[in-house]
């Protein structure tokens, strides 16, 4: 194997190892060591490939979204059909809720990195390039649907795409405190969905 | 003073050490004994008031939820007339977003008890007893805003106050990440508000 895929390997093998500490009891407290423990390897060798908790936390995160986005893509394909802004929208932000063990992983993942972010301003970078990121590609979608009459066009598309993130943001915190079950939250997530394409124009 | 004031005070003291944390370097990692030190007593005194750190931790965290329920109630007054339900509404998740320093400290000690009930059942009671309630309140005035025209009657009383209290949570999180201003917060949270309160009655 070419020592560049190897280094990859390594640290996706160490990212999978902190997304089971991650989902059992918690990175609350989570050394390096610990992470490297779980990995079977020496805090050494794992410092060969992260040299900090952040750094590592960082890349387990970023790889986990990715693996999100892949699903994400894979459920409008899914769809058999050219999708709809309406549908693209919805696949992201159920793609994004903590439904199976996976999302379940990455919204934890996502919730230590939020804790450590918090008190860190050079770790809110991360945040606040992702996010507006997201809430163009849903803002994108919201116009064209405003264009195709599926929304109405008094609408402002960068809020209602900021609100979609803070609702499927609370949506998934209760859904992790068992206050409603998976199904229940994405029923709210269709009810809001709902309202928001109530335009002339939308089925 | 008598014994049992005495206590309870003491639990307010140590409360308020457990915020201070919480708002400078984060819970994360900070020990019963880390705690104990920024009040200024011995490990051993402050086992005397809490025995484990979830118990001051749930102790800390209804200590700061009594102080923004007071506050919110002293908005409510501040409007100097009846309050309508969507003033109720609206000043109780305004409440919940930090907007302050005091506000801000509450939501991270929020959090904190998050990160361990996720990992812990018998913690998780607790959000699970104040979500409902809070939805619950927020249900009985929309019910009372549907009757008075508000809100339209073909709403889901109980769905809609859980997508306030979720909407709230994520407002919140992209505040203390910096990816929008307490000020936009607000605004979009009025967005939704008024978008809920759209019966034929709504002014």
């Amino acid at each position: 194997m070419p020592k560049k895929v190897d280094h990859e390997a390594r640290r996706r093998e160490i990212s999978e190892a902190l997304w089971r500490i991650a989902s059992t009891r918690g990175l609350e407290g989570a050394s390096l060591r610990d992470v490297a423990a779980e990995a079977g390897m020496s805090l050494g060798r794992l410092q060969h490939y992260f040299r900090t908790k952040d750094e590592m936390l960082l890349f387990a995160l970023r790889y986990i979204e990715s693996l999100a986005q892949q699903r994400i893509r894979e459920s409008i394909e899914a769809l058999g059909r050219e999708p709809t802004p309406r549908d693209i929208v919805r696949a992201c932000l159920v793609g994004m809720l903590p439904l199976d063990e996976q999302s379940r992983t990455g919204f934890l993942v996502g919730v230590a990195h939020f804790h450590r972010a918090v008190h860190d301003p050079a770790l809110r970078t991360g945040a606040q390039e992702g996010i507006p990121a997201l809430r163009g590609l849903f803002a994108d979608q919201l116009r064209k649907a405003m264009e195709q009459g599926e929304v109405r066009a008094e609408r402002d598309a960068d809020d209602e795409a900021m609100v979609l993130i803070c609702l499927a943001d609370g949506l998934s915190t209760y859904i992790l405190l068992d206050v409603h079950t998976p199904e229940k939250a994405v029923q709210l997530l269709d009810m809001h969905l709902s309202q928001l394409f109530d335009g002339a124009g939308a089925r």
